[in-house]
């Protein structure tokens, strides 16, 4: 049995890493925090006689052997770091729960046949660096080393120079590092569990998402002396395209549409803005309707691209399917949940993880726990010690569960 | 009769400091090249045995001796800072043109009856502390030195500080300094000269322009897992203010209204965002349209703030009223324009200026020469070397046809 203290004080003290006045984390990827909280990571597993390997992308394995080293091995974990506006759970839970499972079998003396496998994937978040769930994404090989190195932030640093930076380029070519296969536990992020009063999602997979970067190019003038019908004003335009991202998001039942991020140019009170890039988010259960709404939004960017008079770009950054999780690793979960008594209920991910891309290579799932108010990538972000113990219960029993199949 | 070629030099050789590589300028106010430039303007006036005074809002006064010492100054000049997407002649060009007239008179060895007075105003640009004309502002006690001092930048800098920082906060108390007159010589920034080919614009006065800060607060969340039924997305509130805006504004005839700068927050591309900051700008060249304009932008921001459920505040940061300036100023221009052999063009500016507080003091008025394709606020802003000749030339007319009367 997990010992629920010690994980509520790990997420605790961790939390002061990158921790923010408003009881938040910004713990933003490949920054002097994630650093620091890649090192107590790495000390932790030292301290139970682990040794952390580390990949080309960042990623970080840390292996405890099992009775038959034949076996491939059952990983366990999430990612490290936070959204600017980050809260306590998100990520960390899954990393710390698993070190908790880790620390719980060592204090009984128990031996899986199959080694285990606790693991910290860079750049989930994609706040930093776009695309998110960027470490995985490399390591399954659907983007290459190049691609991942050159991702940029709003500052010019690149993904590869900030890894090199900090410290956590690993040897490792990504990819060379398999398991057998993955449980993630994660915070909701959603208002289902709590709002059907359940302990435990069952996650059967995850909404299909895709990302596209679009820039709007007018002309920056002068606010007071440039007529209204001179204008070439891309703000202008790219509030429309918020306006209708909206509405087509709106006009698909379970669909979600967002921009989330502008950068306006020059971003002066006085001057026209001639540039204004963003990223769109679209995300639906069925990629089917992804493909529609994709449409209808290369319709709409040009549509109102033409009315103000722009030249615009609209580029897609990633497009990660609907992922549906494997049937024996749910069944592990679902017993697992049984057998420390908990009430469940199945459920889609709308939040991106890991181990989408961690399915396309081997047997995947994972475990939800609630999300107070379904608040989530806010400093607000709330899950109670008595829920976060019981995910990571249901996460040591589904791990001993598949080890016995 | 002014030397082109010394002023032209001028201008291109000081397009140097905070010179960017598309062959614009960002010098904004009270950075490291605002100092730069202002210890530039510092010399020269030492050069021509001018003694600078600065005040307690960092504007720079050099006065040359007239026959008779009773009389107030005639003062010339304009600003020095730039836009961060500025071109090579708003603002410095009124300035370096008083200059040259200085040289010219000095090198005819001229004196005129009132003493000469060069000046440059800090923050005319509004851009990295709002409002704009902010130091003529506080000279002519439009607002408080403790309401400049509290200005503040978005990275948290404040106008006080940095005034302190580059070493330009003066001794003299704001308005201490007063002159008789004053002539500010300007790029017209507009599409009119040219299109009309006009070498000369004899400016009546300026529209009256008015800022708000606008904020929206709504809640951060995740744009994965939160259902578009329970988001309170204030960047879609945000954009459908600016959608509105720019309604408002082509719903009344000579209307300009715009929102140029935004700030994002969290700013993430998976964060729905939960709190966006605005400044709306809006001009016209009657006040009571102005009425009007501001009364529909305030019903404008209740209705979207109600219609997407968020919490708002709507405040002015400034109300500058539309300008007349003054007829014997304006008569001493077309005396001057026509002793050069000029064509003329009465206008009214779009843009404000700093002789709008100016002319709340003393008799005031301005000269407009053609902006290549009206635009300015833009590295691409063009006047060509005879166009800002023939502007210095008439400033110098003016000046002398002032001083005679
Ligand atoms: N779980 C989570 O917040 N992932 C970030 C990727 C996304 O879903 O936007
Ligand atoms: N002339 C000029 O660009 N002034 C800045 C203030 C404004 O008009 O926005």
């Amino acid at each position: 049995k997990i010992d629920a203290e010690r994980l509520w004080g790990d997420l605790m003290r961790t939390a002061e890493i990158g921790g923010t006045s408003d009881g938040g984390i910004a713990r933003l990827t490949l920054s002097d925090d994630d650093r620091r909280m890649r090192d107590w990571l790495r000390a932790q597993c030292d301290t139970l006689g682990l040794a952390t390997t580390v990949d080309e992308a960042g990623n970080m394995f840390a292996t405890r052997a099992g009775a038959r080293p034949d076996l491939p091995a059952i990983a366990m974990g999430s990612h490290l770091d936070t959204q600017p506006t980050g809260g306590k759970f998100d990520g960390v839970l899954g990393v710390l729960a698993g070190l908790e499972v880790l620390r719980t079998l060592d204090a009984a003396g128990y031996q899986t046949e199959a080694p285990l496998m606790l693991v910290n994937w860079t750049n989930e978040e994609g706040s930093r660096f776009s695309p998110a769930m960027l470490g995985s994404g490399i390591w399954a090989g659907v983007y290459g080393r190049e691609y991942g190195d050159a991702r940029t932030d709003v500052t010019g640093d690149t993904f590869g120079a900030s890894l090199d930076r900090i410290g956590y380029r690993g040897e490792a070519k990504a990819g060379a590092i398999r398991f057998g296969a993955m449980f993630e536990l994660h915070i909701e992020q959603g208002p289902i569990l709590e709002a059907e009063g359940k302990q435990i999602g069952v996650v059967q997979g995850i909404q299909g998402m895709r990302w596209f970067d679009l820039t709007m190019t007018g002309v920056a003038a002068h606010t007071g002396s440039t007529p209204m019908g001179m204008r070439r004003n891309a703000l202008l335009a790219m509030a429309r395209v918020i306006d209708g991202i909206d509405r087509i998001a709106k006009s698909h039942s379970d669909a979600v549409g967002t921009i989330g991020f502008l950068d306006v140019s020059p971003n002066s009170h006085n001057v026209i803005p001639g540039k204004v890039r963003a990223t769109i988010d679209l995300r639906h259960p069925s990629d089917a309707v992804l493909d529609q709404m994709e449409a209808e939004t290369a319709t709409l960017v040009r549509e109102v691209a033409e009315t103000v008079g722009l030249e615009y770009s609209f580029e897609p950054i990633s497009r990660t399917a609907a992922v549906a999780f494997n049937p024996d690793c749910i069944a592990s979960v679902r017993a697992g949940a049984k057998a420390a008594g908990y009430t469940t209920r199945d459920i889609i991910s709308g939040a991106g993880h890991d181990a989408a891309h961690a399915a396309a290579v081997a047997p995947t799932t994972m475990i939800f726990v609630p999300s107070a108010g379904g608040l989530s990538h806010n400093p607000a972000e709330s899950t109670e010690s008595h829920e976060c113990a019981a995910g990571a219960q249901v996460l040591l029993e589904a791990v001993l569960d598949y080890d016995r199949c």
